[in-house]
């Protein structure tokens, strides 16, 4: 189901029961760009990877987010799927007008996938951080304070009273002649619209009551409406209507908070991104210092779960050729593996034959489904006689709370651990080559031909971090090589502590 | 006339045809964003102005440009259009991939007045920096130079054996039963489409050429070509296409180059920005030393002319009570005024009651209107008998190469003068002023009111420009107002020089 700004707000309640009703839900996102400055290195360490990811990410902006929600039907004994896909976009007023990097690419990859870049801008969805909410409630409590305190009129200029005297003239007649609820006032710029709300309200304050319209086209006009009996004064309108706008502002943000304060399982595919992006834009900042982050991630959602890193480990890694989620979502409909039953009610779900990749809503979808299709295949291993999940099973306790590092995977660091101590691979076998501008691949491949084969990840033009693919070659290579003055070779810890500055520096590059 | 990718190059040569049979030409360019960082002050000078736009706004894109053309007609005795409107967006490969910023309020703007997001992603036109177009230039004849050169070939591992083996067999299978001019190969990992380009190569050099083709989705498949008798070899044909794709991501600046290099008048409204964007990211980046960017914008456009200056001026000063664009073509269709008469031949130009406000091209094409209906009542006022443009004479010399400044003119600082001095406004009246943050406008008028009533310029909440409307009273308020100790007031020359560290350090604020 898709939800845009005009049936956000009656989609709401429906999204809240799906939430409740759910075993667990399966998310994934979309954002105006992947990263900013330097990638992770294969080498990084867990540490390492979420300071490049998190500092390289945060300016862009999350457009799109997709949750399916699971839950299970007993009468059918199988699942079905409430799924909604949303188009975010954070406007400004009364929320902050955002400035955000996008990457040409990552645009031109969403738009060849189908991504409504017309309907994100018009009817995108708003939202804000907890931290951003805060302040704009408690400024905009203390500025209504102020509404009812008298304030000095502003003088109408010479030149202006004419016009002012022209259109209340036309109002007068409105309110004694017309018979119509509402007259409208255009081609008044900004100033002339404050002299005429002070005037008006001055003159007509109890016939009728003054607001000011947005047009389609961004222009502003006065509306002036016919006062009736029933209807509450000028500043109690005007302050319910700031307040419907700023919960309009907050918008996608009650949605993460619910998923937040459900605690329940949260399944994603490859999903280290979709977390950053969702803590960052819906929650707060996020955290420089890596033990915050962990603990903030794991009080935000307790039970996360990533299918990738979960198909990355036996049993399954053996039998899944690629982990890209829809050769995942094949795969697992073939044996010894396949996919679940899923229903779901007319117009709440997606089915996994619709064909729709790389949009949110799908791809969460199918990420449920490969999720289900694995859990199965454990149920049936261990002789388990349900489908239905059980989110503080055994059978799912090795796979929670590890957020798969995809670049750094084959480097043995393959995840970040949110609740304990994370894989300390280790890189004895690394070192840091300065080599001269005109040397190529195989002149690095050369060099350390004395040691077996080399994995190479290129920093620039004339540096690169080398992995000796035979470990235990590594004690000699430091007093062979040094000897070769073309190039300057540091052991990856020892360049890590920074005797040279690091390479914090040059992330930016 | 809309002008994308698919209908770009074959437009290229009517373009050409425009801009060389034009008189003068008339732009307006649309950008993802408008400054980024403090505004520009009241107070500032063109110095400031320009260095605070040129560092707040080089971050954004230029995503639509519009050029009208206008040539004169020596039979109809009036000039006839063609208008140009070009989606532009700079996509990878193998030009740049590009990290730009959006504002959210600037895309929400467009949108809502017709801009096709959609169409710039999918559809828009290409363009680099000079600098950027010589490097790509380079770079790609060296690395053509070693394709004929011999290279190691890459091993087959043992686990991709069979899988290259069978698609070699239908290769054979297509080259001697098939009749199939093409055949493709997908479902292959970028690191299989790399050894079947060896392979095949190694094996049917003669027979076939392989090629990659990018599919809509972006996903990437292997197109093996039968060869025939007239085809150039694997290498050739290889070379052309690269040089083919670097012209595509050349695209637009090439429009631009031909412009700069036809010395025409160029007239644009309120054309700073527009100016700055085609400079910064058609050219090269702009100069952070002020006289540099004069020189450079002069050498690239000679004959710059801003409507919304020439506006500002007598005779039109005192007659036009608006000079948003649209609010000056109307005025200048009433009297004195009279929008002179302007044809298009079919399909190549605008009409002024087109109605597309904001879309470049027919922004452009109004902007020429304005100008021309002002152009004709200086004629009509010195005699002329002609409603032809010559930019030479003496009716456009006080208006040429001025660039209005739309924040400042207020305060008598009006324009950027391209080919001269500055005007130089004395700031003698105006102080800085350090107040405690409960302050109000109020507190700061009560402030000075010895001295008649002020202009207030906040940079904060605790600190403003304050200026006073008597210019007469600035020598008294230094003596008089320093011995206040809520406040710390330093005068705007003495501020700016830099004793306190001037406000350059709060750009990024």
């Amino acid at each position: 189901m898709e939800v845009v700004r005009k049936n956000f707000k009656e989609t709401l309640p429906l999204i809240k029961e799906s939430i409740d009703k759910a075993d667990f839900f399966a998310i994934d996102t979309e954002f105006t760009g992947l990263l900013n400055g330097r990638d992770v290195s294969i080498f990084d360490s867990p540490e390492d990877y979420y300071l490049r990811v998190m500092n390289g990410s945060s300016e862009f902006l999350l457009i799109q987010f997709g949750i399916s929600c699971f839950y299970w039907d007993e009468k059918r004994n199988h699942y079905l799927n409430d799924t909604y896909n949303f188009y975010l976009y954070p406007r400004g007023r009364p929320g902050p007008d955002r400035l955000f990097l996008c990457q040409s690419s990552s645009l031109d990859f969403l738009a060849s996938n189908g991504f409504d870049f017309n309907k994100l801008i018009k009817e995108g969805i708003s939202y804000m951080t907890s931290s951003t909410e805060t302040k704009l409630r408690e400024n905009l409590a203390e500025r209504q304070l102020s509404y009812s305190k008298e304030k000095d009129a502003v003088r109408i200029p010479e030149e202006n009273r004419q016009q002012i005297e022209d259109i209340c003239t036309k109002v007068k007649n409105f309110i004694e002649k017309s018979t119509d609820a509402e007259m409208e006032i255009n081609r008044c710029n900004s100033f002339i619209r404050m002299l005429l709300f002070q005037e008006l309200k001055l003159r007509f304050k109890d016939e009728i009551i003054v607001d000011t319209k947005v047009l389609e086209n961004k222009n502003r006009i006065l509306k002036v409406i016919r006062k009736t009996a029933d209807m509450d004064d000028q500043d109690t309108l005007r302050k319910k209507k700031e307040w419907d706008e700023l919960e309009e502002a907050i918008g996608f943000s009650k949605v993460a908070q619910m998923i937040s304060q459900s605690e329940k399982l949260v399944v994603g595919h490859n999903m280290l991104l979709d977390v950053l992006h969702t803590l960052g834009h819906f929650f707060q900042q996020l955290p420089s210092d890596y033990e915050s982050f962990k603990e903030f991630t794991h009080c935000m959602f307790p039970k996360l779960l990533d299918t990738k890193y979960m198909s990355s480990l036996p049993p399954f890694k053996d039998k899944l050729g690629s982990s890209v989620l829809t050769e995942l979502l094949a795969t697992l409909g073939e044996p010894p593996f396949s996919l679940p039953k899923i229903g779901s009610r007319k117009g709440r779900g997606y089915s996994h034959l619709d064909d729709k990749e790389h949009e949110a809503g799908y791809d969460a979808y199918i990420t449920g489904l490969c999720f289900l299709a694995m859990h199965a295949h454990l149920a049936r291993m261990r002789g388990e006689d349900t489908d239905r999940v059980q989110p503080h099973s055994v059978t799912l306790k090795p796979f929670l709370n590890k957020l798969f590092l995809a670049k750094t995977a084959r480097q043995d660091s393959p995840y970040i651990n949110l609740v304990g101590a994370d894989p300390t691979p280790a890189r004895d076998h690394v070192f840091h080559l300065v080599f001269p501008k005109e040397w190529q691949r195989s002149d690095l491949s050369q060099l350390f031909s004395p040691f077996g084969p080399v994995t190479v990840y290129f920093l620039d033009e004339c540096s690169a971090f080398v992995g000796l693919d035979q470990r235990d070659q590594a004690p000699d290579v430091m007093r062979i090589l040094s000897k070769n003055n073309r190039v300057t070779l540091t052991p990856y810890h020892k360049y890590k502590s920074g005797g040279n500055g690091g390479d914090t520096e040059q992330q930016q590059g």
